[in-house]
């Protein structure tokens, strides 16, 4: 099941890779320079967990194919279009992110700035176009599905809090909550909700998926905190222990190792439950689930 | 005809205004600060062109009401998230704009940045809706559309150019040409190209308006040149005589004011003939075009 699920997550990823690259291969007219920005933020790198869940969520209701891929690059670029401008000086400053430059080093800031502005609008292009679904109006729930999701009260709004938060004397447990639900919660759930769009499933199917996101969503960033705060810097691919040092507030930081770690075992029971109507159809998301409970980099 | 342009113009942009305000006034979860400077960036400013042109192109195929208003104001999104970003000071490093600080000095850059990428997403986020248009098919060609303008082949590419036009040894009027043509070229022509897509325009007809949009913002832009090259900061609301400052390269700096302002008449000779066919539903789409060969701020 472990390798199977690994297995899985791979091919995904090779997927929306290979469709990332051609999509971002043959820009006519855009400039080179913004291109390969582009393609630095967004090609080759990361474990692809949202196209993942997509994709899986879709397939769970019997959709697959190149649309179903596209949808997953789609909000890959949203993914990565938020990492590039959160890397920013102005915003947490960071140098390295998977284990390679950031956009703004490998380039400079207003290319970085240009090439996330950029990858976001790629995403609403390719969920417009007919490749993506022959059905205009499956087309704009995943466009509305995704504005909802990336903007100033999805994961737009949650960098705005997150910054907020860094100079706040007290952040408590319920703010955390916020920011996480909104800045990387919310796009966790939009990839279920996604899939569940593509699959043509009914609202109740599309409401469980939504919050089955959320839930894996909240194990994600569960592991991801213990991750930094236990974890190393060459292991985790990217700097460490940098929560501590900004003092930024997280569950981990909140509760400590021990309950952060029931939390997240908590989460993960959450989202497998959620999954029980669906049966042996949804395995490859309860190993996702399963995954993220074992918080591995 | 004169005043009724200038009433025909304040009232669209009053509409726009009223629907903009609207938007960003119930922004449901998001934070206070980042809605704030959403507004800033967006609301009470600017004569609305893009807007106007946009409510007009679909006035003259037959087809007004809130729909067309709320287009018209995703459209403003857009061009106002653009000039969020254009004036951080990685890119053109403005304090000024339209008589007021701009965002990133009003607020911060964090969140400039993040306020212009919450714009963008919901100027998708607009054409999405079904207010907008009932019919979905409709919709996703205005979302089609706006992400070709706005993206790596539109606007942000022209942005990019522009930037890297500064340090180079010499710029052609090819050069110009095509970053006008992105910059601001793009977004122009959607706006006369999404009114004929509302109003249900042929194959011909999306067209024709898509090139009038075209010339019209050739001309726009020659004007705009023209005035920073004559013009006053106290009447231009911004400051002025900065292209010739930094260098950068204009219609207006390589062919001088004379032979710049014949091809704004030219352009905007070729935005009137364009309308032809159209006959006296076009005069308010003309008006606009004589109005904008008269260069005034």
């Amino acid at each position: 099941m472990d390798t199977g699920f690994r297995d899985e997550l791979k091919a995904a990823a090779a997927a929306t890779e290979a469709v990332l690259a051609r999509l971002l291969g043959d820009e006519g007219g855009a400039p080179k320079r913004l291109v390969a920005a582009m393609r630095h933020g967004a090609v080759e790198g990361g474990k692809r967990l949202r196209p993942f869940l997509l994709i899986e969520s879709a397939r769970m209701f019997g959709k697959e194919g190149e649309g179903v891929v596209r949808a997953a690059a789609a909000l890959e670029c949203a993914h990565c279009y938020s990492l590039v401008h959160d890397d920013l000086p102005a915003m947490d400053d960071d140098d390295l992110r998977r284990g390679r430059p950031t956009v703004h080093k490998a380039f400079d800031e207003a290319t970085a700035i240009l090439a996330g502005d950029a990858l976001l609008t790629l995403a609403f292009a390719i969920l417009a176009d007919t490749e993506t679904d022959p059905d205009p109006a499956v087309r704009t729930e995943l466009i509305a599905g995704l504005a909802a999701a990336a903007g100033a009260t999805g994961m737009v709004g949650g960098q705005m809090l997150d910054l907020a938060a860094e100079t706040q004397a007290t952040v408590g447990e319920a703010d955390v909550r916020r920011i996480q639900a909104m800045k990387t919660g919310a796009l966790f759930r939009y990839a279920c909700e996604a899939g569940a769009i593509l699959g043509r499933a009914d609202v109740e199917g599309r409401r469980r998926l939504a919050d089955f996101g959320g839930a894996l969503g909240l194990a994600f960033q569960l592991a991801d905190d213990l991750i930094d705060a236990t974890g190393r810097a060459d292991t985790a691919g990217k700097a460490t222990a940098k929560d501590a040092r900004r003092g930024k507030a997280t569950l981990v930081g909140l509760h400590g190792v021990e309950a952060a770690t029931a939390m997240l075992e908590s989460a993960v029971a959450d989202a497998i439950a959620l999954l029980a109507p669906f049966g042996n159809k949804a395995r490859r998301l309860a190993a996702a689930a399963r995954f993220a409970g074992r918080r591995e980099a």
